[in-house]
């Protein structure tokens, strides 16, 4: 029993890291067999609890793959897009004929389309073209530092090369610094650096320099049209439609808030101070936060487009600079809603005298802008003029003027100030927010006019004839020939940099009309 | 006569393209001394203008790298860090021992230092140790797949290989689509695909497979330590302190502007609607839009910061992530500057009953939040316990208080409402900041207390005693041991994840703790 017992005790200090061994190996005193069979149940208990949490730990990660993969099925169409090139670059190892030709020089195709391989097209031809070119010129400088630094002596040539190297990589590297450089040829100046320095220093070592230049850019060449054209024939993913979609979606998410808003503020001045809308419930108040932060991805975009050719309903010339123009407007009109958005839950009552006007006008504001900035997103995204829109902002513009008189008549009675400010403050942001909107359509209208969007019938909505509101832009014919923008009671309409020289002739000879 | 006009002629279309040309050719018939005078004189004149040209646009170059380098002079010393890198690791090729050790393998350290060698340590450091454990795992599982390549005999091999890396390279490049990988462990993910093609691939060509591997692995480790130990060395850029700096600095813009603001908005005020304010020429006022997107600079500082071991005055563990949060209050507190910023212009009069006290309500809590704000940032950037801005805080608050009192006061009077509106939204965006500026503060004494700041003497400001507001910071005791959070009236303080476990654990344990 002793002995039974110590034994107990070594395997309690075995088993002690383990707090289900306890309970377990108390039950077990007395029997040889049964603690055998303990043992076995233990162990299989362990496997079974091991196997559950890998099992469970394998269905968290397929439900994050798969919720990624239906996010987005383009991720998972790249991998695969990744995988192929590789394989197909890694053929010129397997058949012997090839691997003849560039021998070890292969490897250099394969280092290639892993670097190259980009998300979207834009991003692969930068990287491919800077890469290409890069070598190209590194490789003939790499050359001629060699050709220079050999004439100095077999001493005289490592210090030589040591120098170039080491000014030329100095240099480069500080140019990255610069933004125009570090915006679109940040990736050639790095292969400038690595290629001028493996040759010129290389060449020290091996003989065939010339060969061995001529064999690697071939293979660069070889891994990057691979990618380039594996990119663009197998759903290709453009960055200058992905910018296109982005400008619209954020359009379309405050127009989200912006409709939902009047309803969520007026609930709580109905009901009283102290309703508190969940924000977080409703995702068409939260959508907008992204907005306001998409300066980054949208310059990215825009930057990669600029290399893309002509694609689906965009020519190679498309002006996406305008985009970041109507980006950065959108973004004006997120901050000003996210100092809207804190007065949500604010303790807010408006004054019973002008509750119900002043709710409508703002509702109205709202509701308004929510729908011109619908309308601009979504003539965006059909690439036809933004017409339907103009209605919506002149309605917003009215509902402002409304809010005003509504003011200047609770001016009659007694109101309480103190109760006004935040209502005012809403009501003034409204306002600004109309401005916005109003900016944003001027500036969809200018891309309209830039970048040759579709004329669409007048008779869209039968029921109300469309007016054109003043400060839009009508166009010369119906025709695809150029457009013009005309400027009505004084709302000059400033043109953004264009990069379509026929329109932008257009736009300019008629840019100052002014026919009131 | 006939030869000296054709010969004219001729020259005549030689020279068609240069409009300077026929003035001179006009000139010269007649004389053939002359002529090759004129010719002289004509290529003279343009090599002097290319020059002249030339000259300008070196100087216009020279200025801009000069103004570069003197706006960071970082830029240049890391320029000439990655000069010294490569010089160093190029010495590999040119004495011969060492040569004879990796041969062609020796342009891995060269390759490793041009694409490793980044601006911060933490990148740096990210970035070579990312690619050493990636090629270790991937040449480790490259030389397992030729192993079991081989197995399936001559024909099968490159099949084989091929499905081993179809795969492989699409499994890692859908996982790099994964936010948390992609933040931190993007770049080793690219080499371990880099690394396991190569090596699988290549084994089907190369026969000492295991050699290469070995090879290739030691003289990336060779490029990655001298990077590292380059950058650390030699006036080291750290992440965590560029990314302490930026939070201090962005606070440091807002509270430019609002110092600034209070006296701007009532010059308008006070001399009447139509006086603009020129927001161009003063750099306070503009300041503040490059917080409104730092989000991701401040992101990827935090990013390469944890990779960072401790320096000068911050430890391995610093809290980071907090500095994250005080960034994204920052920006909120922007947001709010940038809606304020568009009433500095628009047409606005505070009525006269109650100017003076709007006034000197408004400009006080302007300035005191502005003061506040610059407290907290000199409070980070000198590491101690931002006790001086709490008045700064409290005085804010008063003020709001005031201005409340004061609108309460005007209610009195029959104002104008509808010309009140504007003011009102200027003083409710105010109270707004206000709030933003106390939640900067909650949230730097949360910093203080988890990265143990250092305590100041309590008499820095000897004309006014300091008292010790509701809702802030106060330790336990002066030594440099643990702190405590002591939530006042009611104002508990939330922690942020924590990275400091014995600081975490005292303010956890007395987080509570609520005196009234």
């Amino acid at each position: 029993m002793s002995i039974l017992l110590s034994r107990k005790n070594t395997q309690r200090s075995l088993y002690s890291s383990c707090k289900l061994a306890f309970p377990l190996l108390d039950m077990e005193i007395g029997s040889a067999s049964d603690e055998k069979a303990g043992l076995f149940a233990r162990g299989w208990r362990r496997l079974k609890a091991f196997s559950e949490n890998f099992n469970a730990n394998v269905v968290k990660v397929a439900k994050k793959i798969k919720k990624l993969g239906q996010d987005d099925p383009r991720t998972f169409i790249h991998s695969l897009k990744v995988g192929l090139a590789l394989t197909l670059v890694s053929l010129i190892y397997y058949f012997r004929p090839l691997y003849a030709g560039f021998g070890v020089s292969a490897m250099w195709a394969v280092l290639t389309v892993v670097v190259v391989f980009e998300f979207t097209v834009g991003a692969t031809l930068c990287k491919g073209l800077n890469r290409g070119f890069a070598t190209l010129l590194a490789g003939v400088l790499g050359v001629g530092a060699h050709h220079l630094a050999s004439l100095s002596g077999e001493k005289g040539e490592p210090i030589i090369l040591g120098i170039f190297v080491f000014l030329l990589a100095t240099a480069s590297t500080f140019s990255r610094f610069f933004p125009h450089i570090k915006a679109r040829y940040d990736y050639g100046v790095l292969i400038f650096i690595l290629t001028f320095s493996l040759v010129a220093i290389s060449s020290y070592r091996v003989d065939e320099i010339l060969e061995m230049a001529h064999e690697r850019l071939s293979t660069i060449i070889i891994g990057s049209v691979t990618c380039i054209v594996i990119t663009i024939s197998i759903c290709p993913v453009w960055a200058g439609e992905d910018l296109h979609n982005l400008v619209a979606l954020n359009m379309e998410k405050l127009a989200d808030f912006l409709e939902v808003f009047g309803g969520e503020y007026f609930i709580i001045a109905q009901d009283g101070a102290n309703v508190v809308v969940s924000k977080d419930d409703n995702p068409f108040l939260q959508g907008y936060k992204s907005v306001l932060n998409s300066k980054t991805s949208e310059e990215s975009l825009a930057n990669f487009a600029r290399w893309e050719p002509g694609h689906g309903r965009f020519s190679f010339r498309h002006p996406w600079k305008q985009y970041l123009k109507i980006g950065a407007l959108t973004r004006q009109c997120a901050y000003q809603i996210e100092a809207l958005n804190d007065y949500i839950n604010s303790e807010i009552q408006v004054p019973q005298e002008f509750r119900r006007e002043f709710q409508q006008s703002c509702t109205k504001m709202s509701s308004e802008s929510g729908k011109a900035l619908k309308g601009l997103a979504s003539a965006i995204k059909t690439m036809t003029y933004p017409s339907s829109a103009n209605d919506h902002v002149e309605n917003s513009k009215t509902a402002a003027n409304d809010l005003k008189t509504t003011l200047k008549a609770a001016l009659l009675e007694n109101t309480e100030l103190l109760q006004v400010i935040p209502a005012a403050t809403v009501a003034s942001l409204l306002i600004k927010i109309v401005t916005c909107t109003d900016k944003i359509a001027e500036s969809v209208h200018e891309l309209a006019c830039v970048a040759n969007f579709r004329r669409v019938d007048t008779n869209v909505t039968p029921e109300k004839p469309q007016l054109r509101p003043p400060g839009t832009v009508k166009p010369l014919s119906d025709t695809d020939g150029p457009h013009v923008l005309l400027t009505v009671c004084g709302a000059s309409l400033a043109l953004a940099e264009n990069e379509n020289p026929q329109a932008n002739m257009a736009c300019q000879a008629h840019g100052s009309v002014n026919i009131c």
